[in-house]
């Protein structure tokens, strides 16, 4: 197999793409591609002061990296779940990239604010520990945007990751997710920053290619809580039908962002607007009363508190 | 395991309804379901005419024995592919069901109309053998309704036939399928009849569990052509899942009808009709100008003829 562009020995083969490269022009690839989705689906302007959801893991350590090469400075925010090992060593590897691209990094410790782990966390409140460590990751993010002036929140979430958990909302229909996953949500002035995904159509391999010969050390281990999560199960699916049939993942989140647009333009056109209600507490938008971070510090008896270690 | 209604020990363990049952009381259950769900989704009406598309598989005898059960006597219609033997064992257990009763099948030869078998057929026209014969079949069973005044085409698809379709459905997003399925399929005055599918809800092996106690001779073999078709990979996957989370096919087919039902009445509050255009050589509905049938029949310069075999 050869490089489509230079004709040398390829070293990565993207049978989605029916293409191959050598190392330096899959960057040139990667890049460009990226480059791309983000001025196809308008994800980053000229007046945004973005911010980057970093976890220590290669896709967002790799978004925060290929931002900055394409001239977009953008701070991080970590969210120390406080999983012993895994949490420390995560926070090495972002300290790292901080230093190299000469960025701050806002870190959010869960066990200061929480007194407790997110594993013990998500036992008071009764959740799976990925549903509770996703509500405080979300709010705890935003709140950094609403406080620090950021704008737009990016995240790292690569196409498998979309794709993964589009299937489990399609499996289940579950109407509270199926229809809200995009690659571009919009901000809500002073209660909500807008995010973006500029991953979304990257696939976790290719990810994984442009870490590895761009030289990000990051963390390899999967979360200690992700065991057994559904989305592993539905990544296998997803892989196994990929191998068989490649560019299946693609399809499969393309076509619903076709189908997404298709029912927002329908929406409008029927003048269906939906209606937000904000937290009671803090203003964090809610479905109803209290947002769930206020409503689970108010259960452990603890009062309002949201404060940011800022490292560089 | 004992059976839930008379304490007996279960021949048969439903994980997704979270139940088992002997055989005598499997029957009834499984005959209650599928009644309730003919009358909650109104699939055969009292002044209705139907017809029973039988294939000799378990799916189609058994509806079509269930439905005499209930008093509703139902004809047949068999499209024989032309594939040897498994066309020939096929056509011998609807005889045998028909006999016992004391019904009538109309009987359409591939072979006879199209001068060679439905392989050569799909070859001919350049289509996998799958989208020929289910282009003839639906085409030929709609014709039986027309000509001989049956208003209600019932076909024996199950739940793991129609969660398999939908997924593949879903997975590439096909425009042209995803929203057009459904447990009951209105009629087009004159040009097509109502369809509806009484075992939507019902899995394949319940169905098998059903044939086999009720003592119905069925073929058990795939058809020839089905090897390596997308949907035994699709209902593998689906068998997985639903063995880690008993109910998740029906969970996916009933979400789906949920989906769909607020899609009508959205289209239907926003005054969305869609035009239907029917075929200029003979009324069939069609994307425009010939329907595939005649369409095929022209390719292979053979004019327009459609006969049927009377048995019983």
């Amino acid at each position: 197999m050869k490089c489509r562009i230079c004709g040398q020995p390829a070293s990565i083969n993207l049978r989605s793409h029916k293409t191959a490269f050598c190392e330096t022009d899959f960057l040139h690839f990667f890049e460009r591609r990226v480059r791309t989705t983000i001025r196809k689906y308008r994800l980053v302007g000229k007046d945004d002061r973005p911010v980057v959801a970093v976890s220590g893991g290669k896709d967002s350590l790799s978004l925060w990296y290929l931002l900055s090469r394409m001239g977009i400075a953008a701070d991080g925010i970590y969210v120390d779940l406080g999983i012993g090992d895994y949490s420390r060593v995560s926070l090495e590897k972002i300290k790292a990239v901080a230093d190299r691209l000469g960025r701050k990094v806002f870190i959010f410790h869960v066990r200061d604010i929480f007194q407790m782990g997110i594993g013990e966390v998500a036992r008071a409140i009764r959740r799976v520990p990925c549903s509770a460590c996703g509500m405080i990751k979300r709010y705890v993010m935003n709140r950094v945007c609403m406080d620090r002036g950021y704008n737009l929140l990016l995240t790292g979430h690569n196409l498998d990751d979309e794709a993964a958990a589009l299937f489990g909302n399609v499996l289940y229909w579950k109407k509270e997710y199926l229809w809200r996953k995009d690659i571009v949500l919009e901000e809500k002035e002073g209660h909500l920053s807008r995010k973006a995904k500029p991953f979304f159509l990257c696939s976790e391999r290719e990810v994984a290619a442009y870490a590895i010969i761009s030289g990000i050390d990051y963390i390899y281990e999967e979360c200690p809580f992700s065991k057994g999560a559904k989305t592993l199960t539905y990544k296998g699916i997803l892989g196994r039908l990929e191998e068989s049939s490649p560019g299946t993942k693609l399809m499969f989140i393309k076509g619903y962002l076709n189908e997404l647009r298709q029912m927002k333009m329908h929406d409008e056109a029927a003048g269906e607007a939906k209606e937000v209600i904000y937290c009671e507490t803090c203003g964090y938008p809610t479905l109803g009363g209290q947002c769930g971070f206020c409503w689970t510090l108010k259960k452990l008896g603890l009062s309002y508190r949201v404060e940011f270690e800022e490292y560089g």
